[in-house]
């Protein structure tokens, strides 16, 4: 099973608009840019997470896109359901249901395979929910340091 | 995001295959037939279980699949690492590096995206770990009642 690489570009480009100064935007060129990826899967991708209420779409000379709420109440998992749809990884087919044995038992009772496979999940998600995009762009701040930081300034103001 | 479903098919099979009596073997066809599942892709994930290690593959007359060590000691996590294979679902492909501020910070500190989702993917790991096959299997015996499991016996019995 491999996740989607527009869940790693997305949460990448959620955390550059992140570090945007008050009112700016980027496109989705400019997006792709920053980190050399393909433009039309990176628009691609902006407009699932447009769709997800994560980005808002500005319009007009200097639009682009920005975060839709503050990066502090954007989880990775908001980020990863976004592109990779809202729907369990494990999908329950109840074949237990089927067979020379599937006339005994009590069918409202849920599999435990099943079970087991969304508590997993669930773990999963509580995990990816408490890290947000606030502080995956402090991690990259941090990384880069005062003169990232400068160079990244320098580059919005540029025109991106 | 999908897990494929022979992850399904492989617990309940493997859960099959610790309740027969000792000594006993079912067929891929026969574990194929049980919950009424395509017999080739039944004999394919047989294959990728055998090959971890999971089940134990038995020639001649009364032949077949068996589980390869005690059913308590087989986890969810082991089954689905045997289909799914032992790659993370999250690669990092280290995009940070690109890019106009790709000259600042410190390649050496792991990318705090990655990070994230890899702490995610221990936590589902733990999950799974902590359900046995053998836990499957008395749910099964549990939700098929003392007439299931007297059917269940006599379909192996009767050559499957």
């Amino acid at each position: 099973m491999k996740l989607s690489e527009g869940v790693e570009w997305s949460c990448h480009a959620c955390a550059v608009l992140a570090g945007l100064p008050q009112g700016g935007a980027l496109s989705a060129s400019a997006l792709a840019a920053f980190h050399e990826l393909p433009p039309a899967y990176m628009a691609k991708h902006l407009q699932a997470l447009s769709r997800a209420g994560i980005v808002h779409s500005v319009r007009g000379v200097g639009g682009g896109y920005r975060l839709a709420r503050p990066a502090n109440e954007i989880s990775l998992w908001d980020v990863r359901q976004a592109i990779e749809g809202t729907t369990p990884d494990f999908r329950c087919r109840e074949i237990r249901r089927n067979g020379p044995c599937s006339e005994f038992g009590a069918p409202s009772r849920p599999c435990n395979v099943a079970a087991a496979f969304w508590a997993a999940e669930r773990s999963y998600q509580q995990s990816l929910e408490s890290v947000s995009i606030a502080h995956i762009a402090l991690g990259v701040a941090r990384l880069y340091g005062a003169k990232g930081a400068a160079r990244f300034q320098a580059w919005v103001q540029e025109g991106s």
